[in-house]
């Protein structure tokens, strides 16, 4: 181990905290190993990012959209406006797992668009796994180290439908950029396939035309007001290519998260949290492990009143089932 | 009940190979209901249906895409197409299932755009359901019924991902059909989002230009010979407006069945049963209760080796979970 604080939670979460992306780098990949060692490292560091969860820090952006609507060509457009402002981004990549694809689409497309040598910009890829074919199994416990350490989080995952749906759970503010002329994102709306995002982007502004249709038939698609009350839907006109409206969704963006800050953000977080254990929990256990714990809504219930830390939370209902479980096997 | 057979699952099963509606509809509404007493009428009848495992019948068509490429029409125009050729056809279209879509939004399309008076077509519609997000638990059950009728059953489902994934294990040729110009359905390739379909259609042929070039640049994206091996993935226009192609795609369609028949078939047949089985026990049980009965791969294989009809084996497994389970809780 080079790092000289890798073996104290304590520093490690200090340096977390401080930007220090050679910490930050170690630990996403200690998150994503299973064994039992790296899962007590992460456990207690996580302890430690998550002292203070009624006044949660960072804003969790997923952005999301079909394959080629230009995602990170405005991502990398929204960085640079970003760092202008002043404000550290991390970007969690998410690719689909894919034979085809292999590796990391995304994340290599994004990392060629902006500054290798900027220190408050880090990205990470990660593919994504696991029976529920969507977000990979990482991405909520990798966001929470992110949080600690930048001030925007975003999220880019390809993709719609359950992928897509996932993603709108597990974040604060979430964009959804469609393809002018493609017609599929309206059809998506109105077809209720595509979850209502808080932002909805027609990207490639500089096509004409074709882009001014599209934001005019999504808007008319739209139902405007956002299922979670109090927040108007914007349908904003983008083009990376000469800069169209990349402010103005900057502070689209900024303005959702002053709307959700203080208390409301304290108890989304825990939402998310809440869900993504409960996923898990599903995934190994199925819908008989979950109905032992009292069922779906009473164990999201239960997961949100309680103050506690991710992996000590998870950790204990997964002892709990297997207790129950484990005594009669052979 | 007003049916006459509808308690005897011998003559349930010979007025459903004689394609009487009336029987099928009951019966696809039995395997609708959970509750044991439909259970165990819809056991007795699959163990008559699927008594000659060995010699399957009908083909089983999948029929995919995305929203507003026009599925649904070009499956109306199939149907004619079919029916002169004497086929009697059964559709099940698989919505998703939304809160702002409601019901049955791809089977009352189709319904409109065939006629009601046809004693050969048969459509039902299903809302997908369920943990994965994909296809209805139902999906692999109702197959089973309407194949036992029918000389073709086409499923007809939106969307790319998941859905599309399912579809491809659970049916014996998938068609894709992209939108033209969208683009895409080319990036889905390319990203391997889509898993390759055997047919590949770009419809709205009559779009001229863009439809050509949409044509192309599948042609272009894909690689030609089907993962199964010993098929070439024809890439087709087709026009249901007027008329365009609809043969050669019935042709195509035709061609697959005739290269799989015999003993080839009747092995997919006990994969797909397989993998219908695994998909079950894993959203009751999750990844936990398929270790518990060897693991995903051993389980599959000693699915496929047994010749046993579909709810049996099913039972049989969920049983055994449940008894290694069940003891222990209080």
């Amino acid at each position: 181990m080079s790092l000289p604080h890798a073996d104290d939670p304590a520093e490690l979460a200090a340096a977390i905290a401080a930007g220090d992306r050679a910490a930050i780098a170690h630990v996403l990949n200690l998150l994503d190993d299973r064994r039992d060692e790296a899962r007590k490292k992460t456990t207690a560091l996580l302890a430690h990012l998550q002292q203070d969860q009624d006044n949660p820090t960072g804003q969790l952006i997923g952005i999301t959209g079909p394959p080629g609507a230009g995602k990170s060509t405005l991502s990398a457009a929204l960085i640079r406006v970003w760092r202008a402002r002043g404000l550290r981004v991390a970007v969690l990549a998410v690719d689909p797992s894919s034979p085809i694809s292999g590796g990391a689409l995304l994340g290599d497309r994004l990392r060629m668009q902006t500054s290798t040598e900027d220190d408050g910009v880090f990205v990470r890829s990660l593919s994504s796994r696991g029976q529920f074919g969507g977000l990979s199994a990482e991405v909520w416990p990798m966001s929470v180290v992110m949080l600690a350490g930048f001030d925007i989080v975003l999220i880019e995952t390809v993709g719609v439908g359950q992928r897509e749906v996932d993603i709108a759970r597990l974040c604060d503010t979430t964009c959804y950029v469609a393809q002018p002329g493609s017609g599929d994102s309206v059809q998506f709306i109105k077809a209720g396939v595509l979850e209502v995002p808080h932002i909805l982007v027609v990207n490639k502004a500089d096509m004409g035309n074709l882009a001014t249709r599209t934001l005019s038939e999504l808007e008319a698609a739209l139902k405007r007001t956002h299922p979670d009350g109090h927040w108007q839907v914007p349908v904003l006109a983008t083009s990376a290519v000469d800069g169209t409206g990349i402010e103005t969704l900057a502070d689209a963006l900024e303005e959702h998260y002053q709307l959700l800050r203080g208390p409301q953000l304290a108890l989304r977080r825990k939402r998310y949290q809440a869900y993504w254990i409960h996923k898990r929990l599903l995934e190994e256990f199925g819908s008989f492990g979950i109905d032992q714990l009292g069922g779906e809504e009473s164990l999201l219930a239960q997961l949100q009143a309680q103050d506690m830390n991710l992996f000590k939370q998870y950790d204990a209902l997964r002892l709990r089932l297997y207790n129950r479980i484990q005594d009669t096997l052979e």
